[in-house]
């Protein structure tokens, strides 16, 4: 199926003209099926900004100005690397530094009476550094995106637009930890040797069913929260859009039939999250078809936990004969998996969430007509499940009640939370989700997961961690 | 000795005077030695802000404020502890992040071109991420300031502090890493794990001799600079002062009789720079007296390796014996280690250097008599060595050259760009190196690194690593 061209590959060219102004250089664009994104003109010449629609179109296009007569290509930018030129995130100073007055109480000798305060009470870490407020990405490289196992420093600038994520949408500091070793063991003794300097750790873009062991065991060891963000961002996203769907669709939690193509770490999550929140029939399926108790081709340990605690009828087949009578298909595995006479043969107002990135299980073209519901996570069409509506609210609100831990009440509290945002006069099924550039969704869900985690003991903020006079707590 | 009351230790107080006016206040604060750094009056009462000599006179001072008739004092705020209010350092965006176009530039789906890119050619995690700009400051909060080891939450400030000089003198965005281990084989493996989101590594505040290892060993693992500023650092800024020193003395390097007191990091990598610059004679001396061969008693790796090439005329006995006739003293050892009557036995024209802090081994007011040139780590006296005028410079450079490693050459280059700082017609006894605040210093130590760098074939950068229109090189 043909991509519409987007920002993601867009060019930035500077021309000369000799005569003839725009419209030939326009033309060629829209001839090849670039869309024009902005056009500048100053004495030196003309900036034109083209959105194309993969790289090989780039070149075409750009291909076709060099080749108008009596225009000067001068010079190329592909937007999106000239924006990564660098890195995207800065660490800057809160503080004036230009007087001897500033560095003694920065630094030496002052600090050593604020380093001793945390000596003495190392709760006034929350206080007197950066851990109040500061969370580790952390990445070994190894699920990328769609990219697979990329290694640690090519999956730096997605660790890096992590980061900006955080500060955009949660105003959390987030530093990007990309890790030279795929060792579990080796990656859980490295994060809880740096603990001391974060608030938080989020664990992100690391293979199943390695990314399980290594959070279980760092939630055990750490005292701060620890969140895979591919699982559980992901999970508490679905649940939202589902919460929505559902009341659309006038159908209950415990009653419905759910299909989860993908058994990886979103599948796994999103289906926990479905399972507390009251889901009871989850028939999760991979390449070999459905998981069920007794199977024993392609398993692993979340396989396992699978097969034991999901498909109550003991259904086995193919995506294509589990899926009849579904009332929900949720795809976290790949393109193309799921096709139109499948989705036929699901329940009645059928739910597709169809999450596959770029190109979702089913596009939502083919599924629509037969579908009470649609959401892919992509952008460019309605009711994107997008994680950023989950993990800066969820941290920001972590960090303000100094949760030990993300509980999966924290997790339902923010799903809840991201669901509300959708006002019940603007319910439609083009709208069961928020916009990730709703202002109001972070605090909303920041809110909700403090007041969860005091409900449930985890947080550790109290009248007397303020700071006091001389540093000591009061 | 008094310490004069300083911004170290500076208290805002915020006061409500019933009549009366600021003087029985003014004269209260500095009939306790106190000093009033600023006052301002507004509607709601009057803000106060002295200088104290220390904590306990911080108190006594507001106390005396409180049992003022008409005072009331509505609030005290320890400046210091309030500027370590959620720690000293931020991390911000780069880039704006407000359309669904620039979320797809700088995160999904555009982002993973840019992986890619670097997956193809690691040289390109320089160009598309913050791998060039980046600075790791790694502690265990073994060796932290004269506090020892106070564990890494305690570290946290300085580390931070440090981040902040890095950003303020170099522009170079670095992030502090406390680890939770002091297994030297651990942190090695840590910061070899860590090394694909850096450019650099600065190991800070570890105590030796474990210090000396991992150094070695992380110079051995990684491409890129690692230097542990708390020695060379320090040795840098010491050979710039001291090439000074000899212009108003009129010695050469090759002909002076040097004493060191400690034999820590600092004090080997001070003897290894001079060495490097052409001292022949220098002699360590530790609390057990001179460091010479064959020597049994109080020895590490790093002494023998002392005793094996320093202190040719074999030397022994106490600092008071071995001091007799030097030309230079440089004590990195502890407060009051050295006394006037052994200034006096030094060489005519000495030279002291005594840089413990905040007290050094012997107060500019004891020894000035007897010496030409004096400095200490303070910044309230003449001549501060400060590590701020060498590390920032030092990284800037390295960093703009893509160097691998930070070679002996370079850190020579700058020392002499440091000392250059200072014109020959401003040259005097009391100004032989530069303020940490003179804005041309990083920029030539890192203009004169670069240089080195080069000129050793440790510098990467290339026309050929520039990013193209496509992320690819060209």
């Amino acid at each position: 199926m043909a991509i519409a061209p987007s920002a993601s590959y867009s060019v930035s060219v500077r021309l000369r003209l000799a005569a003839g102004g725009l419209t030939p250089v326009v033309t060629a664009v829209e001839a090849l099926g670039g869309v024009v994104a902005a056009t500048g003109t100053d004495d030196a010449g003309v900036t034109l900004t083209l959105n194309a629609r993969n790289p090989g179109h780039e070149h075409e296009i750009v291909a076709a100005l060099r080749a108008l007569p009596g225009v000067t290509v001068e010079a190329v930018t592909d937007c999106t690397f000239a924006m990564h030129d660098g890195g995207k995130i800065e660490v800057i100073s809160k503080l004036p530094l230009t007087t001897r007055a500033d560095l003694s109480m920065a630094y030496t000798p002052g600090v050593a009476r604020v380093c001793m305060a945390i000596h003495d009470d190392p709760r006034q870490a929350y206080n007197l550094t950066i851990k109040r407020n500061t969370v580790a990405v952390v990445s070994d490289g190894t699920a990328v995106l769609g990219l697979g196992d990329i290694g640690p420093e090519a999956a730096m600038p997605v660790m890096e637009g992590k980061a900006l994520l955080f500060k955009n949408f949660g105003n959390v500091d987030a530093f990007p930890v990309c890790l030279n070793t795929k060792d579990p063991e080796a990656i859980i003794a490295i994060v809880q040797a740096l603990a001391p300097t974060f608030g938080g750790i989020n664990l992100e873009d690391i293979s199943a069913p390695r990314c399980f062991a290594i959070e279980d065991r760092l939630k055990e060891l750490l005292d701060i929260p620890v969140f895979h963000d591919d699982q559980h961002g992901t999970a508490v996203v679905v649940l939202a859009a589902l919460l929505n769907a559902l009341k659309l669709v006038d159908k209950r939690l415990a009653d419905l039939k759910v299909v989860v193509s993908g058994v990886g770490a979103a599948g796994v999550a999103c289906s926990k999250i479905l399972m507390a929140a009251g889901v009871r029939n989850i028939i999760g399926v991979d390449t070999r078809g459905a998981i069920y108790a007794g199977r024993t081709e392609n398993m692993n340990v979340m396989k396992e936990w699978y097969a034991a605690h999901t498909n109550p009828d003991g259904l086995r087949g193919s995506l294509a004969e589990v899926i009849a009578g579904a009332d929900l298909f949720l795809g976290v595995s790949g393109p193309g998996t799921l096709h139109a006479e499948e989705v036929q043969r699901m329940a009645p107002r059928a739910i597709v969430f169809a999450m596959a990135n770029p190109i979702p299980e089913i596009m939502p073209e083919e599924a629509g007509p037969y579908v009470a519901v649609m959401a892919t996570g992509r952008s460019d069409y309605p009711n994107q499940i997008n994680n950023v509506l989950a993990f800066p609210g969820i941290f920001r609100g972590a960090l303000d009640c100094r949760a030990s831990a993300i509980t999966e009440h924290m997790k339902v509290a923010a799903a809840e939370a991201i669901a509300s945002m959708v006002a019940p006069e603007e319910l439609s099924p083009d709208y069961i989700i928020p916009s990730p550039f709703n202002p109001c969704v972070a605090p909303a869900v920041a809110a909700a997961v403090q007041a969860a985690a005091r409900a449930d003991g985890v947080a550790r903020l109290t009248e007397d961690d303020s700071v006091g006079f001389d540093g000591l707590t009061r």
